[in-house]
């Protein structure tokens, strides 16, 4: 028969088994944490009437969406999970509780060129917090507050979150006559960190077109840095200026003084005035966060306060603030970088269950003993050669196989070989299960990260 | 601004958040106790070339499928689980472990015409075991155990798994000298439940065109019924007739056999020999699962072994065996027939936080321990008056409020609510994260069916 040749393909995120239970418990620790802040999970479907998915439509989106006829029905794959959200409450508006608070962890999906380290299949794992016509400031200093306590249960410890408010730039940009400039001014000021304040400085005179004592103002401003309380120190002194200005550095305030609160050491957060985030819905406090070690790798989660999150389908005025995780970026960045720990059980099992005898009624109850006690396990019943199923057992990576030969079933016991240590004891089917799970409970409360 | 009318396209599930929390539980369960059994996850991709995904061609497969261009690609989103297993089989042989175990639970895509509780966007909850060049018959006995055990921890009841084997159907119609018409027979035969024995008699006699006495034998053999014991005695009166024939009889008596070991109670299987599965790969053992009280439902649950998995993509040899669950539509029905239990906590939080007091410090400090206590806590900024936020722990369904007053803060105490009982007790917040904890346990206890 002519085959075709099986490939999965460029862009798309396949893993192999031991590789996808690291994925797997990432997943799972995103999902806990979510649900431990009162976040309700959703799941909306991938395919939206592309008239939807696209109700504010142009941009880079429309170019890069999957966008088909299937009957009469202009479809799209969802390219984010924001707009599916937006949708979702604007629909469902009656019969949700406002503030309403979702996480969702899903696929999107968008038809990027081709390049190594990026995905045209990418799960975002986001949480929102959604207002019905306002939103309490609270909000914005929990969500980061998430974010840290997320990435500390995944093992991260060297990262930053940035954090800045969009109303100190618009009123900082109002108070200097710029604010019709602004757009530009932030998008040259977006590339000091890549080309220095000097570039800056020339593009925003030469480019943008500003007086040189104006674009040294923006410099000034983006170079204020230091403590969180130097930082506002400083920012104090443009108090009075500007109305939205005021309201923004007050914001701030709120959101470092909450985040204290909520036990977020000072080195894993920081106020940084460069932070603007391209999407012109945010309105508020904005975030990204950094790897420290990696800066290269840009912002690992990011988002902020937007007012409007539903404008294209209902009147209603429906405030947020939400952040999005782009995992398997993260994933494939972790692993790149060799972060992710080894030391996991990443077997499909605990127990390899190894029956040496014709009879199996022994090996199936033993079996069953183990997994009563939650220790994941498979019973082997190929008829193969002692030394085929320890090379099984290897393979696998199996971190204990359980051999039943004739003097165990007529004792009644179990021999339990550690496959790391060779350490073999005889043991009870109860004790065997104790003394598995306890192990691979040691095993397992190492991290998913390691940096 | 011209409004979108936000709406979810028809054939696709999406719920509101009560209903999302109970199909999570279901969708965690399938996950545990899938892991349970030593099977690996697998996460393929939605999109596949339709090349690859479209191997074995022709057929219903074709026309349902959600097939476009991108680029210069000709993709296509799976229709099931099965195929793109296939494909991940073939293309990392070399890098897996035979017999290679794994699960799988995702969305797939069939673009049915739009029906009542027929979906084009649902899960499959599948898992599978292959083999390289052979897997032994254990494997076809532990494939239902672990389908019994699953659904006895979804809390459903009464269902039979109804057991079959191909052998012995293809052995039966070879010693009567029907293999030419064996399919059309069986598909006639499929009708016994709807049209009954005389109708399926007339049918085999008129259209297949059967000599009487033929067809005697067909319904003779498709009415063999009684206890397992009783249906494989029968069978053994036709043994030594034809090689297929016995091998499948043989299959079956330890298939039987090894379902007792594992535990499964003989009301919850049964041999059926009209089992026949419409895929023409199956082998050997087939199964399809029935809600014995709804046989109108059909199969809730069908599978079999099948010899040659990957046979469009490899020259190995990959024989199988697998089942798969349609959850989407089982949620559906269980939910239509009000078999989902309302016992579970459905709330997004366990506990809502509710401070009266202008400083929040303390509030926020009692949202992080009743968090640490693995407790699901919302912590309510909104500044709204004392009924509203009564009002919004109502709608949410929380199970307890967490009441945070000048007196509380200056006491370190936390007023907890029960939220169905309305008792109102005066805690320290380690005490209140023990009985909030406690008594979310013993809600969460509950099935999520309800028979």
């Amino acid at each position: 028969m002519a085959k075709v040749s099986p490939r999965t393909l460029s862009g798309f995120m396949e893993l192999l088994p031991r590789q996808q239970m690291k994925m797997e418990r990432m997943l799972s620790i995103l999902r806990e944490s979510y649900a431990l802040y009162g976040f309700t999970p959703l799941d909306t479907p991938v395919i939206e009437s592309a008239e939807v998915l696209l109700a504010k439509g142009g941009g880079e989106t429309e170019k890069q969406i999957y966008r088909f006829q299937k009957g009469d029905s202009d479809l799209a794959l969802r390219f984010d999970l924001t707009v599916p959200l937006a949708k979702y409450v604007a629909q469902h508006y009656s019969e949700l509780a406002f503030p309403f608070r979702r996480y969702q962890i899903g696929k999107v999906y968008r038809g990027e060129r081709a390049q190594r380290g990026r995905f045209r299949e990418f799960y975002q794992a986001d949480i929102d917090v959604i207002g019905d016509g306002k939103l309490d400031i609270l909000n914005e200093a929990e969500i980061p507050a998430i974010i840290y306590s997320t990435f500390t249960k995944l093992g991260l410890k060297k990262f930053r979150i940035r954090v800045n408010n969009r109303k100190l730039l618009n009123g900082f940009y109002a108070m200097n006559g710029m604010s019709e400039k602004a757009g530009e001014i932030m998008r040259t000021v977006d590339k000091l960190d890549k080309i220095g304040a000097e570039k800056v400085r020339e593009l925003l005179i030469d480019e943008v077109k500003m007086l040189p004592c104006k674009a040294e103002n923006v410099l000034d401003f983006m170079a204020i840095c230091g403590t969180n309380a130097e930082v506002i120190e400083a920012l104090e002194r443009y108090r009075g200026m500007d109305g939205t200005f005021d309201e923004g550095l007050d914001e701030l305030i709120a959101v470092t003084r909450y985040l204290k609160d909520f036990g977020v050491p000072e080195e894993n957060f920081a106020v940084d005035l460069t932070i603007a985030r391209g999407l012109d819905y945010y309105t508020g406090t904005v975030y990204e966060t950094e790897m420290t070690e990696h800066p290269e790798i840009g912002s690992v989660c990011s988002g902020g306060r937007y007012d409007n999150l539903a404008e294209y389908y209902t009147d209603k005025q429906l405030p947020g603030v939400g952040i999005s995780i782009g995992l398997t970026r993260l994933f494939y960045v972790l692993s790149e970088q060799g972060l992710l720990s080894d030391e996991l059980v990443t077997a499909p099992c605990d127990a390899l269950v190894l029956p040496m005898t014709e009879e199996l009624g022994f090996a199936v109850a033993a079996a069953t003993t183990l997994r009563n006690a939650g220790v994941r396990t498979q019973l082997y019943g190929e008829k193969r050669k002692f030394k085929a199923k320890m090379a099984y057992a290897d393979k696998i990576g199996v971190p204990f196989a359980v051999l039943i030969g004739e003097d165990e079933m007529n004792e009644g016991m179990l021999s339990v070989k550690d496959m790391h240590t060779g350490e073999q004891v005889k043991l009870t089917p109860d004790e065997a299960a104790r003394h598995i799970a306890a192990r691979v409970a040691e095993m397992n409360a190492s991290s998913v990260i390691k940096e």
